[in-house]
């Protein structure tokens, strides 16, 4: 049966590197759906990302984590001397000195875990788009340190987990969460208006996994009450900014950013109200660039291919 | 003859000024063309920005500043008791403690300084847009600290002024500048890129009429260099702000911002050239609402009424 | 008990209305809190809408349809011959020939009936940001064809009407759908994707009160499969309409309109996945317009105040 | 001397093209600046856009004309067997049936002229772009049937062509201008604002190189008037398209198109002032695009890589 990859690869930039890549699949025969690269002069960095079909493969529905640790681990993904998988490995193993790659099957659902607090509007965005189709992802557990949302949960038959926070708990609170994490086989971590600082354990755990929506168009206000910030310094233009979490607050990759016109009559409560749809359309379509396997993150940018 | 003028109010709000103001118009028989108003209801501030006709009004085409001179100085604007400008003075310095209120007639164009460096584009824009009459401006004068851009003076039949400037002649500079100002009775000043700062008392001397164009989505990204910023941050959005000019740099009243979206595999030099049309835009339109007297600057906000 | 109005006006433009208006509501110390107008030149038309407090009124909580009511019949609002409705009553008979004017109690939430096909996206979003107190909706009733949206109705606890049509039972559909608008009072109806073409009739009994979103950028596309229409033209952008339905298709009142970009690389499904997002934003934005009598409609054009 | 080329490719699609592309490359030891493609899947065809250096190639600053010239009527563009230009237009003629391919040096300005009638901001934002370096255009005449816009052409000290035209002479008219564009092998024309319909033989010996704005957001409002037929049907954002000129009026492949937000109180001289921004950033982005070889049409879309 046939089997549907996205192959996305990072690595120093050299001559040839299209022209090999494309080799080693027309020598395979797999057939190249979507093919999409970028060099970035400054960094002196290549950046491709591929869709293709394997043919005849086997196993069928391999599981989204087996497929990864068997090529990363590089043990067999299946007896057979020319087993495509393995060659692909072999082959990406040669490419360049620190190629970073990713091989994802484009059937599996990827599995997400959705960080909350009190407000809704994210996630409702996001289950919304969940059933209707639009983001390819599954999700096993909410998580939250208040109670409040959970009625959404429940509508949407999705488990809740209420796990409070204070000060003194915050270590046991987030060995908690890695547990959920690890116990669910969780790829992505949702932070939809999820008012708490990550460690840097955490963060470290789930690397350019975790993504946050931040409602400024940062580096603009970047902190809390960024739409008070808007008022009192009498912009013209809100935003919101999706990006990827890193140790440092509100200052990981960029993923996507969108903005809306305000108008002097504009209250606080107006701009809250205009804000919340630029979040939720911006933290969405990170969600769908992350599902579709688009991101590619290098320093402190990403590319979208 | 008919006069059109155009007054704008700010005060201090209380209840029924819309009501004493129309009151006004209707009892002297004025023609309302336009009337805008907004009630600031946090800082309790009342602002309001009236179009209207007087006729028969004497003298014709009397000189912008000499009518703002005349009402402000409180003396006879024409001998006769029952004159119209001077029954409107007399109504305002009645209507609320702390007004501050200015008249503009319409016939006249507003006199405009541009300042400039080397950079053309904000510069040819203004002068474009004003041979094709959409602002309302007489250029006396174009001041710079560079002779790079004389030919595009001379090709606009503008007299150019080049006065250098280093760090020993600053305060030599700005007295020339401002000499130069008041001998052509500029009414607005224009910063078409113009890479210097102003000290405090040149700001003083023409506050809320000094427009600078900074080219980044302030707050993100002030001082120099904000497309580098940009690129190295990582964005998806860049953008450009006007705003009147204060001591504290680019952290003036905003007037008017826009943005563009770019993409991972543009470059510095993309940014910049992405940017210019933003640029542009937002000091023309910024200088289109001066002229039309619809920017009412509180504290650090505009109204654009 | 205070109890906070809207009041919107429109009628032939004539010199003087704002200092009437406003003469009145000082007269009877009714606090005025937001008062917006417009004239419009070209039809000679005057607009105004102005949300203010009557200190004291009574009955408290007036039912909005009742309100309404007891004011375009004419009868007593209260025995009082000081009655602050009745007095407005009279007031607004007299402002103008041709005056049409609603007055509506900021209390009430508007009763709201959505009308559905299969799409779920924009349903989703009206239900998500009802709950979430950002549109002051009260829905009694959901309206389909289908039934494969019944489970969102499910999950959001409100009555869902599936009413089955054909080419034959059209007429019968449309009655029963009136008794159950008519049975829940509903005062806005919104056709949230759904795919069906009102009869003159309906459209006349809600007229100015029916929303319908419509997915292209009006009148670029009318009629159905616009994404398919807009991909083979090859737009560089692609936008979504809500406007109130006339009897003419796609050819009523515009409301709200907003647009985003796609690329050359874009299939129709991308289209339609990018196209979404700005439909269930464009539908709710004019739902929260109406919600907050904001929208005024004259001719085939809305004033926005 | 080392030469930059842009090479651009439409082709059939077929398994393979980019490797076999790219191997060419390789082989020649060319060095590909920039690579990008595109399979549009609906129509089997693929597009590139290849930047690549050769490294001492003779002759040195080929005239545009010239490479095109010697490319396609396959004489030898040098003595030598070896010659890179030469083995390019063998290796093109041997990639597909069916495939066109166009070769620019990066070096030559794109000869263009400019048509006006009597509207100035797109030609003096042509202009200005261009004496910024930011439009890469030699223009050798601006051809015009009014005098109107001669003193601009002066300012910039470009030739203007006054060719009047009336019904009874137009193709006496078509045949000056073509004349003049033959004599100064002009790649690129510009209908900056020219109110004509060209007719089918002008256009064919122009194919994909005639650019037009067109002052709405097509395919809207086509034709003539088109801010009055927006103001009159109330949309609520306007926009201009720039395409490429085919047979059929305001029909052709777009190359660009953007927006601006408009409100209820704009009118008719509001919205061509704001639409003359968007028309001028519409068209100079185009331009842009055409001469840095971006451009590939096919059928009626463009494909911009």
């Amino acid at each position: 049966m046939n089997q549907d990859y996205i192959l996305s690869i990072s690595c120093p930039d050299r001559v040839g590197l299209v022209h090999d890549v494309t080799t080693f699949f027309k020598n395979h025969g797999h057939n190249i759906i979507e093919l999409d690269q970028y060099g970035d002069r400054h960094q002196s960095r290549f950046f491709m990302r591929i869709a293709f079909t394997i043919e005849d493969s086997e196993p069928e529905n391999l599981p989204e984590k087996q497929v990864k640790k068997m090529i990363s681990e590089g043990g067999p993904v299946s007896p057979g001397v020319d087993d495509p998988l393995t060659s692909l490995r072999t082959f990406m193993d040669r490419l360049n000195n620190g190629t970073e790659w990713e091989l994802h099957s484009t059937e599996a659902r990827v599995r997400t875990a959705i960080f909350v607090t009190k407000e809704s509007h994210c996630l409702l965005d996001i289950l919304s788009r969940s059933i209707d189709g639009e983001l390819n992802v599954n999700i096993p557990v909410i998580i939250s340190n208040h109670e409040q949302l959970r009625y959404i949960a429940d509508r949407f038959e999705i488990p809740f987990e209420y796990i409070p926070m204070n000060k003194e708990n915050k270590a046991v609170t987030e060995a908690r969460q890695l547990e959920l994490l690890e116990k669910h086989q969780v790829d992505l971590v949702i932070l939809a208006k999820y008012m708490q600082i990550l460690s840097p354990k955490f963060i470290q755990a789930y690397r350019n996994q975790i993504i946050n929506i931040h409602h400024s168009f940062l580096p603009a206000f970047p902190g809390s009450r960024p739409y008070h910030s808007a008022y009192y310094r009498g912009v013209k233009i809100i935003g919101a900014t999706s990006h990827f979490v890193t140790e440092e607050l509100d200052a990981g990759p960029i993923i996507e950013q969108d903005v809306i016109r305000i108008r002097h009559s504009d209250s606080i409560e107006d701009l809250k109200r205009k804000g919340k749809e630029v979040e939720k359309n911006v933290l969405s379509r990170a969600i769908w660039n992350y599902t579709n396997r688009r991101i590619l993150a290098y320093g402190n940018k990403t590319i979208i291919l």
